[in-house]
């Protein structure tokens, strides 16, 4: 991709990050966005459709940098590219990530029953889902892969966030460690992939 | 309480229970309720504030249900009153009880932005909380007690609600049966209290 679309792109997706900090997104225009961006409103359009299509490229991005820092970790500590294990890398490297947009999480916290935090959701629970198709691992479940995902992905959504809303510090990191230990033990304990 | 008022409450809580079958909560009007109810607009003004009032009496409806048959349950099988196996009899219980309401489950799975749903995952999250404090469980607890609650709570209401949505029955109960046998792998498990 041209570096100048790159470039628009990440200051929008970044302008964003920054207005939900202070601002529900139900209210954030693209005016407002291609004002913090300095970036013009024509130039917005031939980019994106509306802010719905620029919080799901942010939520594209988040997907590929799990994608990216899976296959890191896999070289660490996955040589024989066992599929089950290749899942759990890709996860850690999800929740990890997160970290990098911080404010959509912490928007989530603030407004429960907002946009950001249903399309989030859902865009979890989809590609939760066709991870588990593509690494080979729908016939290992215990439950089937709809109801997997779906406890799997609202449950630690609801777990940081709760962190985040009981939290004293600004500082993420730690409620992202914590989400990675649960997952941890849910996959330790075969919750719902069985045993080999 | 007098039994000319309860019989009014119950149904005015079964008309909006039948209501929500075909209808957006959002859309519902106390007239429409009073009209399926058979009941008075004065009367139901009598009752409850307005429907978000009534729907909350139904959770506590729900949640008193779930604390009779917890403590029918703790006789079968808890005789030395374990705290801990007391709130897992709840749990079931309350699981349980949810098929009397199920057509406000399956109006949740099929509005998931709706009322209905983040009212019914925050009043499950309160009670929760309160139960583990009540129980004594929560210097057992591995993670914080909100975090623990929010993990549970959207986790189980998400995997019923994925559960309903891919089912091809109007019975709920198998779908209500697989979220205790979750709930008990969790416990066994010790995903979120520590063994003893």
């Amino acid at each position: 991709m041209d570096l100048r679309i790159v470039k628009t792109r990440i200051a929008l997706k970044n302008a964003l990050c920054d207005l939900v900090n202070d601002n529900d997104f139900e209210k954030i225009t693209v005016k407002d966005i291609c004002k913090r961006a300095s970036v013009n409103r024509i130039t917005f359009y031939d980019h994106y459709k509306d802010k719905y299509d620029l919080l799901n490229d942010i939520f594209i991005e988040l997907d590929n940098n799990a994608i990216e820092n899976g296959k890191i970790l896999d070289k660490e500590n996955n040589p024989l590219n066992d599929s089950h294990k290749s899942l759990i890398n890709y996860l850690l490297s999800y929740v990890n990530g997160l970290i990098t947009r911080s404010s959509l999480i912490k928007s989530m916290a603030k407004h429960m029953s907002g946009y950001i935090y249903f399309a989030f959701t859902n865009f979890l629970n989809n590609r939760f889902r066709q991870l588990l198709n593509f690494y080979n691992q729908e016939s290992n479940l215990i439950y089937s892969p709809e109801q997997t995902t779906a406890f799997i992905c609202n449950g630690l959504i609801g777990f940081v966030i709760a962190g985040i809303n009981n939290s004293s510090t600004e500082d993420l990191s730690e409620e992202f460690y914590k989400a990675q230990k649960l997952f941890h033990s849910l996959i330790n304990n075969h919750i719902f992939i069985n045993k080999k």
